[in-house]
Parts: structure tokens; C-alpha cells; sequence
């Protein structure tokens, strides 16, 4: 046999290798495709069971890219231009502001109007007013906006004013996580006191996701909020801050623990502390329970671990752990 | 001279200025322009070169959306009704349900073909299976889903009824971090026992983005696992994790330190701690080392450091560090 | 009266019923709809009021998608292959990875021209070189990449080298927050040291808000650089850091505290520590203040907090604070 003879018949039995484990491998995706039937049949046969969670015949809630958009349409008329598309001048502000209000003002409305009707539905309640309360919250909040610029702004000047890092009030304003939860928190927080499910509770998960602050809407924060860094930080539903008060990275504002299974038992009552104004509380502390009371002036060092009331005007550290110096 | 004209020179004299630094600026624009090809061409002159890393000839891996959109189709499988656009009733529930998890099957299978082939092309093996091998591991997983709901709502369940601050499962399903990190985990650790590569660890790190949660998908986590606020926690590679375990913010279950470079040593090992049913690990806590057994039913106190077992039934807390008082 | 006729009646009673609460919701939307107007008007009224932030007449900067966007073509850059969309071989390499580079150059020129000429405006100075600078800047960055691409590799492999569950160096390009963070560092101190405004920190914050890592852009970090974990890390800006350090997570390299109000002070002093080449700072410590230097060769150890400088080789851990064991 010929070395060409040879050749060929290699190339032979190697195509025809390739075309057996061609025809194999388009055997066994033919197989398991056609079992993907059943296997979506079996999901759908349980897909009622009562000990799974679903929510069907129910008002769907989808969110997730809604209520980015709507944080960032607050964002555009709670600081007018900064996270504008266009340039904003004297000519044309009254219409692009004017413009984004009403959208917002709409989008806001059937957010809460969803919400309202998906609780409902859900509850079994009759769902009369679910239009007209909708647009009754959505107005009282988009007519609370001049008063929340005004203290908006007092938490960018006083986030400037403790930072040597800041290089201008808009650095702090475009950039700093500190103020992008505070924002979020402060208009979740309105929609909480009108009595809105769901939706400030996914817009503070919202900001929890984007900056690691995890500010329960259900507290009460005083004017001239700073958090500096953000990151790991804990802020309870039941904690009332007062004004002036700093708070740095991994600071907790918590719940005492609780016994397994006592959650239903405490919901709704007071279990996060009351810190009053001009507090500072530094990195990695931690305060908890709903009886302790941070007097007004105090400074908690870092990593403190209180669940006591301090008086007004104290200083807290640890007793540094000592440290151990070993040398190669 | 009159005054007119002296106006007009000096008009013209400004004008010739604006003209002037305009041609500047125009000449100085081009001449940075008719650079970028000289630079352009040393970058690529170096693009292959051995000590930097490319990627250059294998199969793309493009996930950053595609991942994040896989992890939504499951949602929308996983907990029927809460993350669909349309509204689910039992009318259109097997169709719409039925096409989603049809869609899932062949986006999971594209993606599993995709990392096999990729990492069969990477280390020059033959590839002759990572098609069937793809649609096998896709339809396993489809598999798995009722099982997995079963899961999942176990660990909503847990996680409401120990936080007062949940107001209905719902709102645990739509808005807690700790859920969304837990159901990626639960996901990911499917596909990581199936031996599919890179893809896990892209979904794992998309939740901790997310989230602040680290979980690698090697951890072995039993039912009924709750992660109160979420924020920087870790859970390592070979973890092991019982029952009806609930875990707070920043706990980390880690490694012991390793000398430097000893990395490739111990891969594969059990480098992390294992911790049995009933245990709960408050906020700060660090439970490191392979051989580290935390015993049953047992309570590890906020910030506690902990490289030795600890019996069943035990609750470990730290002798607090002494706080200092100072009044001004 | 029939029975018929009963149904009859109860049925226009119910449909007049649903009538009239139908009316009732119209007119209350109707009226809420009315009250819109005057609370924009209201909005606008007050929307230069000087003690709230407005950006008006000024460059508009719209940043959070184009941002994200520019590091995601700094990445197919930076990493050839890894991130692009289509198949990289030999063929096209030049082709694309060109065309990339030369859409970043312009990405990059509109970007740094755009905050050059909004900090300009709003300071009042001229702009005769904004549009040059902006190129020169652009230009000089696009010819950093080859130096850069080394020094990203070089981090890459120290991570790989330094953590038994990373499986590949693949693996650590495509999930390793760690590696995301420090390539977006390391662009955006390129950009500081240029004296761009605004973006550096816009790019820095873009990261940490995926990562929990923040660096700040005007720190500067020394070859071979690793973080572990990564959540909850803090890097303040006149922080320097040597060659070969690695990091584990809940680390602060921070500022010591600034008596109230005193930020404007210590703006461009060095206020953060310095740690030398070949350092480990294990999860948990914070190290403090502009005069704190960590020696060569040094380890601190977790929960370590630190105020003053250490010798090199030395290695600082905390005694342990005492265990409290209870047996139920």
C-alpha cells in the first residue's frame, strides 16, 4: 500500500471518528433535551404546593429596575442638574425640572397604587381606594421635596465640612455613598410614615445593595447626618437619631438578640436605641437594645460594643486589648 | 482717537485674541490626536506578551448581564409570581411558568457549554462532550428545582419568624438581601457539585456584589439557614454548615492564615470550619480553621475569635474589653 | 315581589353601588391630580434657594452609566479576551482590541474634558485649554496601558498565589472582586496624578459600590498588591502602601479622628499610614493616622488597632480577649 493510500485511509477513520462521536454527542443532547418536558411538567405539578412560596392570581410587583429609576428621577429634582442629561440654565429649568416632577410625580403613583392593591388583593381586603390613596400619598410626598432639599442639604455641607478628603460639595454630592443612602433613606422614610408596604423596604434594599448602609426606613434621623465610608453599616427600624450625630464604617445601631422564634412577639416595639444630637460614633461599634440612650455630646470609640445608656457628654473607649510584639 | 474706535480695536483685538488661542487649542488637540496611533500600536506590539494575561483564541465568556439575567429567570421559576412582569393566574400559570423554565433550561445549558468548552480549548483537552455534558448538567439542575423551592422556603420561613422587623413574607421574598444571597448560593452549589468550572464562582461573586455576602459555592449549607442584614459576611470554600444555623452581619467562617505562596498546597483541602445544627453566630464573630467544629445548639457571642471546637450546647462569649468613661 | 325581580334589584343596588365608590375614587383622583401644578410651582419657586444645592447653567455631568462603561472597555483593553463580546484570535485581535482602544481614547478625552470644563465654569476661570488638556490627559493615560497591563498581572498572580480556593487565574480575572477594585484603583490614580477632577473619585466610588472596597484614588500602592475577600475594606487617600502587601476584609489603613469641624484643616496633609513593602494586615484591623508607619516584613494580626508605627519583621497581634464558656 502506497504511503498517499495510507494517508487517505487515516484521514478516512479519523473523519469517520469524528463522525461517530458527532452522531454520539448529537445522540445524548437528543436525549436529554427530550426530557426536559417532563422535568418542567414535575416543576409545574408542585408549583402550588401550600409549603412553597408563590404568588399567584396575585398583583405582580416588579421592581427591580422601576425603583432604580425612580430613585434616580428623585435624585434629578432633589438636586436640581447635577444628575441631569441636559444643561440646565434659567431658559429652560422651569420646564425640564417642571417635566421630570410630573413623571416623577406619576411613576411614584403607580408605584404606590401597586403596592397599596397588592396588599389588597393579598389580604383580602375590599380595594376601593387604592387609586385615589395612591395619588393622595404620591402628591403629599412630591410636596414635601422643597423641604427635603433643605435638609438634604444640610447633610452634604455637613458631610463636607468633617471630611479633609472632600474636594467640593459636588464631589461629595456626585460621588459619596454616605449621601446616596441618606437620600434614599429620607424619601423611603416619608413613604413608611404614609403608611406605604413594600416599597420603602425595597428601596432602602435598594441602597443597602449599592453601598453597603442597611438604613431601616422605619427610623427616625435627625438633620445633619453624616456617615462616613458606609460600608457594613446597620441602622435598626425602631433607632431614633437626633441631629448633628457622625457615624463611620461598620457601626451597628441594633436589636438586642432575641430568643428563637420571639420575632412575632417584638414586632413593632421599641428595640433599637435613641441616639441624641451631636453624637459621634466611631468605626466598627456597636450599640443595641431599645432602652439605651446615648446622651447628647457623647463620643463612642471604635469598636465599643454597648447595650447600656451613656450620659450626656461622655467620652467611651475600650481598654485597648494589649497588644503582642513578637520579633523574627 | 475716538472712543468708538478705540472700542472697535479693542474688540478686534479681542477677537484676534479668542482667534488666536482657538487656533492654539485646535493645534494642540490635533497634534495629541496624531499621537494615538503610536500609542495604540505599542499596546497591541505588546498584547501577547507571556507575563501579562490575555485571553486570546479561546471561546469569550461574556457574563456580566447574561449571569445577572440567568439569576433572574430563576427567581422567576423559584418563587412563582413575585418577580414576573406579567400577572400569574392559574389560567396562564403553566404557560407562562412552563416557557420561563424553558428559557432557563436553554440559557443554563448555553452557559454550561460555554465554561466547559472554554476551559476544554484553555488546557487543550479534547472537547467532545461539552455539549452533551451542558444540556446533562442543565437538565439535572432544571431537576432540581421542586426540591429546591421546598429549600428556599424553609429559609424564608426562618428568616421571618426571628426578625420583628420582617412584616410579611413577602417583603422577605422581595427586598432581604440575605434571601437573594442564600437562593444564588443554593443555585451555584448545584452546579459546583456538578463539576461545572468558573461558572459558580461568577455567581457567587455577582450576589456578593450585590449583597456584601461571600459564599463560596463549595460551602455546604443545610436547611432552614438565616443571614440577618447580610453585610460582610464570609463563608469559605469548604465550610460546612448545619441546620437551622442564623448567622449576623460580619461573621466570617473562614481559613486559618497560611504562610505566603502555600496557597497551591492546600487547594482542595477542608480549610474551614464546620458548624452544627441549632448554632447561632452573632454580629463580628470570626470562626476560622478546617478542623474548628462548632458542637450543637451552640450560641457564639458578637466579635468572638474562634480557631478551636467548641462543645454542643455551649454559648461562648468575649470577657468584654473594660469601657473607659471621660467626662468634659 | 318575585324572586327574580329581588336579584334584580340587589343587582342594580351592587352595580350602583360600585357606581357611586367608582365616582367617589374618580373625583378623589381628580382632585389630587389638580393639586399637582401648585406643588411643582412650589418646587420650582425654591429651586435656587441658596442654601440648597443646584448645579444650574453649569456642564451637566451624567456619569453612572458612562462611567461603568468606560471601565468596562478599560477591561477589554486591560485584559485582552476576557471581556469582550466576540472571539479573539490572531486573525482580529488587532482589529478589535485597535478599535476598542481607539473608542476608549475618545470615551476618555469627552469624559476628562467634560469635568475639566465643569470645574472651570464653576470656578469662574477661563477654559482656553480644557479641549487640549483633555486630549493630552487622555492620550497619556491610553499610553500607560502596557506599563499597566504588567502590573495588573503581577496582581493577579499574587492573588492566585495566596488563596487555595481560587481554581485558575482565569477564574481570579472573571469573579475576584478583589482584582476589579484594584484595576479601577489603579486607572483611576493615573487620573489623579494627572489632576483630573471629579471622576477619579466617581470611578473609585463606582467600585466600591460593587465591591465594599474603597479605595481612595489618591492613595498610592506599590506593586503586587492583594485583597482578600474584599468587603468592607477602607484605604484612605494619603495612604501608601509599598510592594507585595496583601489584605484581608474589614480592613481600615484610615485617618486618626478630626476634632469636629476641622476637615478643612488637614485637606492635602497626610493623614493616613504608611505600610512598607511585604506586609500582611489580617481581617478586622484598622491602622491610623499620617505618621503611623507599618515596617517591612511586618503581620497584623485580626482586630488589631493601630495608632502607632511598628518595626519591621515585627509581627502584632491583640491578646485575645478572654472566652466565657456556658453550658446550658
Amino acid at each position: 500500500m502506497s504511503n498517499l493510500e495510507t494517508q487517505i485511509m487515516h484521514k478516512e477513520d479519523f473523519s469517520a471518528g469524528i463522525d461517530r462521536s458527532c452522531r454520539i454527542e448529537h445522540d445524548l443532547v437528543a436525549e436529554h433535551r427530550k426530557r426536559l418536558p417532563g422535568a418542567i411538567e414535575s416543576i409545574l405539578e408542585h408549583i402550588d404546593d401550600c409549603d412553597c412560596f408563590a404568588h399567584i392570581g396575585d398583583q405582580p410587583i416588579h421592581f427591580s429596575t422601576s425603583v432604580h429609576e425612580m430613585i434616580e428621577k428623585f435624585k434629578e429634582v432633589l438636586f436640581p442638574g447635577y444628575f441631569s442629561k441636559e444643561k440646565l440654565d434659567s431658559a429652560n429649568l422651569k420646564y425640564i425640572i417642571g417635566q421630570t416632577i410630573s413623571q416623577l410625580h406619576d411613576v411614584l403613583a403607580e408605584q404606590i397604587i401597586h403596592v397599596l392593591r397588592h396588599d389588597c388583593l393579598r389580604y383580602g381586603q375590599a380595594c376601593a381606594e387604592c387609586e385615589a390613596n395612591g395619588y393622595r400619598i404620591a402628591l403629599k410626598t412630591i410636596q414635601s421635596i422643597p423641604e427635603l432639599r433643605k435638609i438634604l442639604s444640610e447633610d452634604v455641607r455637613a458631610a463636607y465640612e468633617g471630611d479633609p478628603a472632600a474636594k467640593s460639595h459636588d464631589e461629595v454630592i456626585f460621588s459619596y455613598p454616605g449621601i446616596y443612602a441618606i437620600t434614599v433613606y429620607r424619601i423611603a422614610h416619608i413613604l413608611y410614615e404614609l403608611k406605604v408596604p413594600q416599597l420603602p423596604r425595597i428601596m432602602s434594599e435598594h441602597a443597602h445593595s449599592r453601598t453597603g448602609i442597611d438604613i431601616h426606613p422605619g427610623a427616625a434621623i435627625g438633620r445633619r447626618f453624616v456617615i462616613d465610608h458606609g460600608t457594613g453599616i446597620v441602622i435598626g427600624e425602631t433607632s431614633v437619631i437626633g441631629e448633628n450625630v457622625r457615624i463611620y464604617q461598620n457601626v451597628t445601631i441594633g436589636a438586642l438578640s432575641l430568643p428563637p422564634g420571639a420575632g412575632e412577639k417584638f414586632k413593632g416595639k421599641k428595640r433599637h436605641p435613641t441616639i441624641e444630637n451631636d453624637v459621634i460614633v466611631y468605626s466598627g461599634a456597636t450599640i443595641l437594645g431599645g432602652d439605651t440612650v446615648i446622651g447628647a455630646g457623647s463620643v463612642i470609640g471604635g469598636n465599643v460594643w454597648l447595650t447600656q445608656s451613656v450620659d450626656p457628654e461622655t467620652k467611651v473607649f475600650i481598654e485597648m486589648p494589649k497588644l503582642i510584639y513578637k520579633y523574627h
